[in-house]
C-alpha cells in the first residue's frame, strides 16, 4: 500500500456506474483521497476520515508522516504522528465528496456526454451516494472493515450514513457537531446560499465558464454560512464593535467594523477555493439527509448493529445544537447500541470540531484505543 | 388636535434643515405620522411609537378609534382601545423613521438639487438623527413631555436614544427586544444583507429606477433578515422538514421544504413594499447604535434622568439577547435610573414582541398604569 498524497480512484475502472438514490445514475466518478500512516498486516487498522461541507481530503500535511511537504490540511490539529487520531497506529483515508470541487466527480467535471462541465445537468446526490461512492473507495482499498469512521458536521451526517449503510465494515464510529436530520433552521440558511448564488447573473443558470464564476454570489453566500459555524461570543470576542483600520465611522457604505472586513474576506476568498454549483448539489444533499423521516427511519436499521459510538457536541454550536446530538443517542439506545456522548464546552460555535481542542483530541484518542482491546 | 391617519410634517415649515451626527444637514425633511385617539387638555397623555427596521408609521387600523378602515397596522394586538397601549387612555404617535421608505424622507426621495432620487447621495442617518426628526415633530404637535416612548428591536434603539438626547421629555420609556449596542454578530447579518443587495447588478449603486430595483438582492436579504427573526424552535414548529406541496424530495433545485417557500415568499413579498437603498441606511444606523461606546458612554448621561424604564426581553430571542438587556438593565442602575425588567418566556425569537402575547399586554398595560400614578 503506498501513501502517496492526492490519489484517485475512478469508477470507470469497474465499468459500473454509480447507482444514485434519485434513481438515475453516474459515471464514470472518480473520487480524490489521500491517506496517512500504513494499512496493518491484516488490515484492521483503517479509519475513513469524512470531511465537512466545504472540505477536501487534504486532512493533514503528509510532510508529518515522511512525505513531502504539500501544507496544512483540514484538520492538522487532530491527524498526524502521536496526536488523537495517530497516524503511527492507524491508516487515514480522507476522500474528496462526491459533488465537490476538489478533485472528486462534482457539477464542475467534464459530462462524458458533452465533454463540457455537467452544470445542472449533474444529477442530485445524497449523502448516501457519497457514501456509496466511498464504500467502492474502500472496497477498493481491500478493507473490508473499517476501523473507524470519524467526522464534524456534513462529515458526521457521512459517518452516520456509512453505519445505517454499512454496519458490518464499521467497527467504531465518531459523529462529532452534527445531526440525523436537517433542521428547517439549517435548510432555510442554505436555502439562502443558494438563493444569493442563483440570483448572481453570472451563475447562467448553472452554465458559467470556469473564469467567470458567480463570484458576487457565492461570496455572499459564503458569508452567510460564516456567520453560522461562529457564535455570537466568539464574535464578540474576536471583533465586538472594533473599527477596521480607522479611529472614527466613515459615515459611508464601507467597511467600518473588523468583523465586515472579516466576512468580507471570507467570502472572497472562498470564491478562489470552491464552485458555486457544488455549493448548491452539497447544500441539497444535506438539506435531504433525515435519518429519522416518517416514511422510513433508517436509523432503525442500526438495530443491535455491532457498532461502538462516540457522540460529540459542542455547547455553543447553534446550527447542530446538544438537543440534536440527544436525539441522536437516544435513537442510538433505543436500537440497542453501544453510545457514548460528551457534550464539550466551547465558546467558539460550530467551528470548534476543527479548532485545536485538548479534551476533543483526549476524547478521541481514548476512545480510539479503548475500542481496540474492547 | 386631529386624529386623521397619515399626516405628514415636513421640517422646511421651519425653514431649518436637520443637523446629522455625520456632520452633515438635510433638508427639507418630512415625516409621515399616523396618530390614535385624543391628546388629553394638558397635553399629558401622549405616547410615541418606535417602529423596527422595515415598519412604518401604521401601527393599527383607525377603524377601532372610530376612523376609516385602513387596514390592519403591525402592532395590531397592543394598540387600541382597552389594549395594552389603551387609545381610549392614551394619544398614540407613530412616525415612519428618516431614511425609510414609507411616507418619510429617505434615499428614495427626491435631492432638492437634482429633483431626483437621493439615492447614495443622500446622508447617512443614525437612530440619534431618527429621533432628533421625531424630537421637531412631537414639538411641532405641542407635547412638551411624552407619556411613555415604546418601541422594539430597531425601535427599542430609537426609545433608548429619545432617553439619552431628551431625558426632560420622556416620562416612562419600554425598550422591548433590544440592545444598547449592535453585537458583532448582528452586524454581520447586516453587513450580509447590504452585501447581497450591493452583489445584485440591478443596484447600479443605488442609481435603480423605481420600476426596475435589485429585487433578487433585496429578496436575498430579506430571507437573512426573517431567518433572524424567527427561532430554531419556532421554525421546527412551523415548518420542521415538511414538504411544499409534493409527496417526495424532487431531486432538482426547487422548493422542496416548506421553510424554503415561505422564506422565498417572504422575500419576494418584501420587494413589493421596501426600498433596498432604505435597507442600506437603516441596517447601517443600527450597526452605528452604541451607547455604551469606549470613547463616549452617552447611557452615562441618563445619571439620575427621571425616567421610569420597564425593559422586556425574550428567551428566544437570538439577535437580541437577555444578555444584552441585562447589560441594559445594569448600566442603567448604575446611573440610579428606575427600573423594572422582565425576560418573557417565548420560543418565537426575536419576532416575540410583535406577536400578540398576554404576558406583555398585561405587563405593558400595568406599567403604564402605574406610572400614572406614581
Amino acid at each position: 500500500m503506498t501513501t502517496d498524497p492526492w490519489q484517485y480512484f475512478t469508477f470507470a475502472d469497474n465499468g459500473e456506474p454509480l447507482q444514485l438514490d434519485s434513481g438515475r445514475s453516474l459515471g464514470p466518478v472518480t473520487l480524490a483521497y489521500e491517506t496517512h500512516g500504513s494499512l496493518n498486516a491484516d488490515r484492521s487498522n483503517a479509519i475513513l476520515i469524512l470531511h465537512a461541507f466545504s472540505g477536501n481530503s487534504h486532512v493533514a500535511n503528509h510532510a508529518h508522516t515522511g512525505g513531502r511537504d504539500d501544507g496544512p490540511g483540514w484538520w492538522e490539529a487532530m491527524v498526524g504522528p502521536g496526536l488523537g487520531i495517530d497516524t503511527d497506529k492507524y491508516f487515514v483515508i480522507c476522500s474528496n465528496i462526491l459533488g465537490s470541487c476538489c478533485g472528486s466527480t462534482g457539477p464542475g467535471s467534464p459530462n462524458p456526454e458533452t465533454g463540457k462541465p455537467y452544470g445542472l445537468d449533474f444529477p442530485m446526490v445524497t449523502i448516501g451516494d457519497m457514501v456509496r461512492a466511498q464504500k467502492s473507495l474502500i472496497d477498493h482499498l481491500g478493507i473490508s472493515r473499517l476501523y473507524a469512521v470519524i467526522g464534524g458536521s456534513v462529515g458526521g451526517m457521512q459517518v452516520l450514513q456509512w453505519c445505517v449503510s454499512y454496519p458490518e465494515m464499521v467497527r467504531t464510529a465518531i459523529p462529532l457537531a452534527t445531526t440525523m436530520r436537517h433542521s428547517a433552521l439549517c435548510i432555510a440558511f442554505n436555502e439562502v446560499a443558494r438563493q444569493a448564488i442563483m440570483a448572481d447573473p453570472k451563475w447562467r443558470k448553472g452554465k458559467y465558464p470556469d473564469d467567470d464564476p458567480p463570484e458576487l454570489g457565492l461570496a455572499v453566500a459564503r458569508m452567510v454560512g460564516h456567520i453560522t459555524y461562529l457564535s455570537d461570543k466568539a464574535m464578540h470576542r474576536k471583533f465586538g464593535r472594533k473599527l477596521q483600520e480607522r479611529e472614527d465611522l466613515s459615515f459611508r457604505f464601507e467597511s467600518d467594523f473588523q468583523v465586515e472586513s472579516y466576512l468580507n474576506y471570507q467570502g472572497t476568498k472562498f470564491v478562489r477555493r470552491f464552485d458555486a454549483n457544488s455549493l448548491l448539489y452539497i447544500t441539497k444533499a444535506s438539506d435531504y439527509f433525515d435519518l429519522n423521516n416518517e416514511k422510513e427511519a433508517t436509523i432503525n436499521r442500526l438495530e443491535k448493529a455491532p457498532i461502538k459510538f462516540l457522540v460529540v457536541s459542542f455547547t455553543s454550536d447553534w446550527l447542530y445544537p446538544t438537543y440534536q446530538s440527544r436525539e441522536l443517542v437516544q435513537a442510538l439506545k433505543r436500537n440497542g447500541c453501544n453510545v457514548s456522548f460528551c457534550e464539550i464546552h466551547a465558546d467558539c460555535g460550530h467551528d470548534a470540531f476543527l479548532l485545536p481542542n485538548k479534551r476533543l483530541t483526549t476524547l478521541i484518542r481514548g476512545f480510539l484505543d479503548g475500542a481496540k482491546t474492547a
